[in-house]
Parts: C-alpha cells; sequence; structure tokens
C-alpha cells in the first residue's frame, strides 16, 4: 500500500504550505519512495486523531500513522532504511541543530513577513481558528504583526549569515549531498514561496542559487506546486 | 617535544583570551595530549611567522607550526586520532555549522559588550593597533560601539534560543558527551569570562547550566585562568 502524506492545504487544495509538512516531502522523494498526499486542514483533526497529534504533517504507513515531522523522519530511517536521512548519530545531531536554528531563528521573520498572506490563503472554514490562535500567540493583530515586512526581510537576511557562509564553501547545508539538514531549511522557503508572493531573499543573494538547487532536486519536484 | 600553543595574552599574562584559542586548549585537553602555552601580543606577528598566517592559535608539534583553529583541530585528529573532535564527515559538518553559527550570530553581541574591556587588559604595545583595526571595522569609536551594552546581552539571549533548545534536550551541544562543536560554542563564554567582569548571562538562563559543565570539564581546566 502506497505511503500516504497527510499535508496541509489552502483554500485551493494545491496549495501546500507547511514548512514541516515539505520536510517530508522531500524526505520521501529522497528515499525513492511512492506515496500520496491527502490535502489536510488546521480545522480536521478528526481526521488525523489516529496518529495522536493534532497537526500535520502525518505520515500513514501499512495502516499506522505517525504524526511529528522529526518522529516521522527517524520512522522513515527505520522502517525504509536505503538512503538515510541522519547520516549516523552525528548526522542526526547536526539535522537537530539545524532544526533548532532554523525555528528559532528564521521562523520569527518569516511569520512577519507571511501571516497574513497565510490568513489569506486557508480554507474559509479555518479562518476563524487561524486568526484567534495567532492573534493569541503574537499578542497583536495579523495585520499589525505584519505591518513592517520590509524591517522584518532586513531582519532575516542577517539571520541568514551563517547559512551564506555555508554555502559559499560547500553545495549543502548537509555537504556535498542534499540530506535531512537542507528539507529543514528548504521547508521555511517553500513555506514563503507557496503561500506569498513577497520575496524574501533578493535574486542577488548567495542562499537563492542553493534554493533553485533544491527546487531542482527530484525532477522538479517542489517547483510543482503553485506558488505566489 | 611537548606540544606548544601560541595563545593570546593580555597585559596580565595569565590572561588568556581568545576564543579561537579556547577551541584548541579545550581541543588538546580532549584528547589528553601535554602541552604548553606560549603567551602571545596582537603585534607579535614575527613569532608565529613560520605558521604563514597572522593570528593565533598557533600550534607547533614536532617543529611544524599550524595556523587557523579549524585548520589546528583537523591537523590534531589526523596526527593524534585518540578520541576524534570529528565524529566522521557528519560531525565534521556538525561542527561547521556550529562555527558558522557562533561567528556570525552571537560574535557581533559579545563584541559590543566586551570590545571596551578587551582594549583595557591587553598589553600597552597592542593598544593602538587593536583600537585602530577595530574602530576602523565598526566604524566607530570603541566607547561608542559598547554605549548600549544591556540592549546587546537582551539580544544576545535572543541569540541564543537555538542552543538554550538544544541543551535542554541534552547535555552537550554534540550529543551526550562534549565535542569539538562544544568547544567552539564554549570559547565564546570563555572569552567573555577571560576578559570581563560584565555577565552576558544571567545565573537563571539554561545556557549557564552547560556553561558550568564545560569550566568544569578536565579538572576544571577552564575555570582555572584568570577571569573578570
Amino acid at each position: 500500500m502506497a505511503l500516504v502524506l497527510y499535508d496541509l492545504a489552502g483554500a485551493d487544495e494545491g496549495r501546500r504550505f507547511s514548512p514541516y509538512c515539505w520536510r517530508i516531502h522531500l524526505a520521501l522523494k529522497h528515499k525513492g519512495l511512492a506515496f500520496q498526499t491527502r490535502p489536510w486542514r488546521f480545522t480536521e483533526k478528526e481526521a488525523i486523531a489516529a496518529s495522536g497529534g493534532q497537526t500535520v504533517p502525518v505520515l500513514e504507513d501499512g495502516g499506522r500513522m505517525v504524526s511529528d515531522s522529526w518522529t516521522i523522519a527517524e520512522f522513515l530511517d527505520a522502517h525504509h532504511p536505503q538512503r538515510p536521512l541522519f547520516a549516523g548519530q552525528a548526522g542526526w545531531q547536526h539535522a537537530r541543530l539545524t532544526k533548532h536554528w532554523v525555528e528559532a531563528t528564521l521562523f520569527p521573520h518569516l511569520l512577519r513577513m507571511l501571516v497574513k498572506d497565510i490568513h489569506e490563503r486557508i480554507a474559509e472554514k479555518d479562518k476563524a481558528y487561524f486568526r484567534a490562535s495567532r492573534e493569541k500567540r503574537f499578542g497583536q493583530t495579523l495585520e499589525a504583526y505584519v505591518a513592517d515586512r520590509d524591517t522584518a526581510r532586513d531582519q532575516f537576511r542577517v539571520a541568514l549569515t551563517p547559512l551564506r557562509r555555508l554555502l559559499a564553501e560547500q553545495p549543502h547545508v548537509a555537504g556535498a549531498e542534499p540530506g535531512y539538514a537542507d528539507y529543514i531549511v528548504f521547508g521555511a522557503f517553500q513555506w514563503a514561496r507557496c503561500v506569498s508572493a513577497y520575496p524574501v531573499l533578493t535574486e542577488q543573494d548567495e542562499v537563492s542559487a542553493w534554493r533553485e538547487r533544491m527546487l531542482d532536486l527530484y525532477q522538479g519536484y517542489a517547483r510543482g506546486f503553485p506558488a505566489g
């Protein structure tokens, strides 16, 4: 039976924009596994209840439902060991540091650029939930939160400095070949690309070339999804 | 013949404060290698000319002079393979990401807290060189650069978020045991500790407990150096 990835979708079911789901899209392609995706909206908690979680990605594999992107990546290496996502214990640590760096350092700036566009593009039935939960977290309206996104982009650009230096030395975050660390970072950029037309990177940024390489991977898999 | 580490020193030759040299102090202890240190001042370029570099750390090993902390760490793993600093290629990548993160993200905030204290504590003969080179780089006087170090500390605290999350999960940056990634991060804190009395971390910060563990390593080796 094919693997099924429950994948966050917008009002248009082809719009797939979760940075966590994108990690798993590419992890599955990395391993050459066939899979289907099932569009999922924020308020469809029932559909994934069997996973024990409240969010996607959820991976269904042979009747088992696995929740949480990190857990799914470990599950994939355990049950589909070809082309490991984590290069041993040290590779696991490398990806873990990347995860914390991306989530703590890049996500806050990206949210200040994207959150209003996300709200505009999600399903109608999700909008009240999304607005209320995010406004509670931010302590301000979505509109106020994105009021100065050019400043957020400047800060994002500074926050990317370690990545930029790394990619001046080697083609991928993980080294010569792409690995799970790349998929974690790329998920952040694909989130932006699939939910907003706002350019979070300037063309001149050296990080852009790496992003293009990631869009080209696996016969342009990620590039094939609706953007903007 | 014992290894010799050329090590940046202040006016007081016991004051050792280079974040790059501290990586090598601990790398040598990690491997259980006996070594001597030789105090070196910014303007003593002649003493290390044979290394081909202009800065310390320089490691002298059997008549060979090796410059640059990263190159020295690789040299140590190649020539003294016991207890590797880099856990294979993935461990090398992990340490490299850590290096770029520390240097791009932590160093700028630390400089805004420390650079005036550094100037006050270095050798008299180094002061003109140090002031001129740093003021040229910063585009302002040292005094102006550190004028608001409480704000720099607030930003430093935010910048530490990925490290704080990682250390909530495991005892060391490298995992269960300290590795070169820990020594890279610790070098930044030891720089602050050995050159300034300004507290860059609050006691309540969870990162403090890790710093204490690092100070305890190898019979309290790093703790034994003059602070403040």
